[in-house]
């Protein structure tokens, strides 16, 4: 393995070919602390033919490649198990190409997303892939887990912000699927393979993606609703009155709720009354337009058909950003009272009211005294779904069940039509889960396009 | 052979199976009349599991498929060449289920595209892909083909409003995706290879189809352009101003618009005036907003920059109808003066005026007195861009030249990087073309993706 290394340094520099201890170790972690493995090397190519160079090698020599972007995946797919090489996309940071009239730019695979946002908003449109990692979070990686976010309902995944993809294949050569164009009807579509293949396919070095006109004003909303199946009739009932001005129509229960009140410092409940369910509702514009007025109205029949209980429109910036606040800051309030177990799922939106109500007794029968923080994009179909105990101390048994949960939860997941990861991937997390959940024939299906690019490690 | 026919006439019924040359021919012809060729039989399934057992029967004796939806296809995809069975999809059309708080329609593949919208439009929901052969063209084709159309700038191809497929594989198992969820990331996106695979992979039985808000409001304006760039700087004014309310931006060339007003009867130019370009835009609204104002506004500050000389902003519905109709009456205008040579391409926006340019003047150089009718989806940066000669009587000739023709054409596509089939795909009529500009790479790639499924014809 010393001539692999050799050989990786004459290609990328000495000092981008990491192998001590203490140099590897913040790449071998997943953030989230829950996997950790060992790696013959991390590897920081400067370009496209120095990854194409070092995939070339590392096939030659037989060992296996673990690409990462900003190292913030939440289902350990950038983290290596045992001795493979770590590529880093770190270096290939360029933004190659700004296309105002085409509405697109083209960006190397380890510029962070933030740098993304920022190309965009620089010429005066908008990059509208959002989510909390944004900093440090890779476009390359967005795309290699299909990444979500806050704005999904409205521009859907990266998947769809998408328009071409360079790659580098599992034998070295570079696929230059650069297209900026918005129809293409010439073959299969392969960008869609790479694309949510977290990796597994090829490493993606840059991207053509799509840019949007600039939102000009922003109506913000909070209110209770006395149930799911409320919530999903005012959504309902917003869809077709708003349309496409939804940005985000968010779900939030009590325990999470309550769980922010009580550990974040200065929150407030906008509608006090111990609500058991509460929506925050988000529309956006490019031109001005009457959205306070439309929002109010719709939130009033909304009151009256008992669909909502009580609404609070944001009559400030600061305001909205409190309400958003109560929102984004529940993964940070759950943490203080200690770990749990996390569900990232999605479903019909209208299945998600039965999902929860079922859901939520099945796992009150099989644990009694279980905590269910259920929050999410319930505009997207998706939940966060979290189960803990009351009194941190019996979270250590309790997390001991997780397979148990899961089974409970994934089942009726599978039951109602949903997927058992909405929008964080597999990895080693779900690796092994969906075996259970794919029919065979999808299986097989997936292991046909990965065949032919399967090298065995020896 | 005779055995398979009995055994086809076994699974579906024997009045289901077509062999007699009368009954035949109207399915082993395209509807354009360029494509001819023979059927052993036509097969029309009653449902999946009469697709499934079609296609066992028919892989197990060796005999190639060719799908079959509307037979609308403009490049004979749809049109058996010799002996394959012809697989009419006109019996699975079937409404399976209609989701209004999910947004989704599930249909199946012989569905008709006009029947999809009218599904939606019952509930008060849009189903956005609309094409002129909408009454007969049906919706597994459309999949199939990527279709575009007159509102892909807003809503996107066909691929884009797909949310979940049903397919029969190569080897007749059935494949059901039929997922209605906005996120899943849970593997490989297997939809998107069927997708835009003209049948090659499989073929569609069903799918999820995403719904949209109906638009209340239009605003619909015929403005003179002085150049396709000033076309583009219009459109870059316009996004930036107005955003995701532009439905259509349509560019329409001098001769062109000529031709419909010398050929269609009640044709009126709205400024006369001899501008050499026209756009036709339109923008629409789920909310009541002052989408007149707003267009009439921007409209006023192109004039001023010189992106456009005049425009009419259609004050009634019958107005923006004619202005439509000049648009629309293009292929049948042309078509009274004759056969031409017709290219569906697409480029980057920014693109467009550089290769008219550069097209227009190759082609008048090496075709002297050749005529160029342009005209397209400028916003998807989709040209139909169509040759022939000015004098009915040449264009015999003309037409012979037909592969020097699209060597000049596709050549400059390549160059600025554009796709030598935007909306269409690729069928019979491009299948050999895409071989000269496709990279050896992606080649492989494709080839890589269908291996699986080849079953050689003895």
């Amino acid at each position: 393995m010393n001539s692999l290394i050799d050989s990786l340094r004459a290609v990328v520099g000495a000092g981008h070919v990491l192998t001590d201890a203490a140099d590897v170790a913040p790449f071998v972690t997943d953030w989230r602390g829950r996997y950790s493995g060992s790696a013959l090397a991390i590897v920081s190519p400067g370009g496209t033919p120095e990854v194409a160079e070092v995939v070339r090698l590392c096939a030659g020599a037989g060992v296996a490649i673990v690409p990462q972007g900003g190292n913030t995946g939440l289902c350990g797919g950038a983290t290596p198990t045992r001795g493979e090489v770590v590529v880093r996309m770190a270096r290939l940071n360029r933004v190659r190409a700004i296309d105002v009239a085409n509405n697109t730019i083209t960006v190397e695979a380890g510029c962070t997303l933030a740098a993304v946002q920022e190309t965009a908003r620089a010429t005066d449109r908008l990059f509208p892939l959002s989510l909390a990692a944004e900093g440090t979070a890779t476009i390359g990686g967005n795309l290699s887990t299909n990444a979500g976010g806050v704005q999904v309902l409205r521009y859907g995944n990266a998947r769809e912000l998408c328009l071409g993809l360079e790659v580098v294949l599992p034998d070295g050569r570079v696929w230059n699927g650069l297209r900026g164009l918005r129809k293409d009807n010439t073959g299969y579509d392969l960008k869609h393979l790479f694309i949510g293949a977290e990796g597994t396919l090829g490493l993606i070095t840059a991207a053509v993606l799509k840019m949007y006109a600039r939102p000009r004003q922003v109506a913000t909303a909070w209110a209770t609703v006395p149930s799911p199946a409320a919530a999903v009739a005012l959504l309902t009932r917003l869809r077709g009155r708003i349309g496409g001005r939804i940005t985000a129509f968010e779900l939030v229960g009590r325990p999470p709720l309550e769980l922010v009140l009580k550990n974040i410092p200065h929150s407030r409940d906008p509608l006090p009354g111990n609500s058991p369910w509460q929506v925050l509702i988000e529309l956006s514009d490019t031109m001005e337009s009457e959205l306070d007025a439309a929002l109010q109205d719709v939130l009033i029949e909304a009151v009256h058909a008992g669909e909502a209980g009580d609404a609070a429109l944001a009559r400030s910036g600061a305001q909205a950003q409190a309400f958003w606040q109560l929102r984004e800051n529940i993964s940070e309030a759950q943490k203080i009272e200690g770990v749990s177990i996390k569900h990232d799922i999605s479903l019909p939106v209208s299945r998600i009211p039965e999902f929860i109500e079922r859901c939520d007794a099945a796992l009150a029968s099989a644990f009694p005294g279980v905590r269910v923080v259920c929050f999410g994009h319930l505009g997207d179909g998706n939940l966060h779904y979290n189960q803990s105990k009351p009194q941190a101390q019996d979270n250590a048994g309790f997390i001991a069940q997780t397979a148990s949960v899961n089974r409970v939860v994934h089942d009726l997941v599978a039951e109602l039509g949903g997927s058992i990861s909405a929008e964080h991937g597999l990895g080693q997390l779900k690796r092994d889960e969906i075996l259970r959940y794919k029919s065979d024939v999808e299986m097989d299906m997936m292991r046909a396009v990965k065949r032919p690019s399967i090298r065995r490690v020896s």
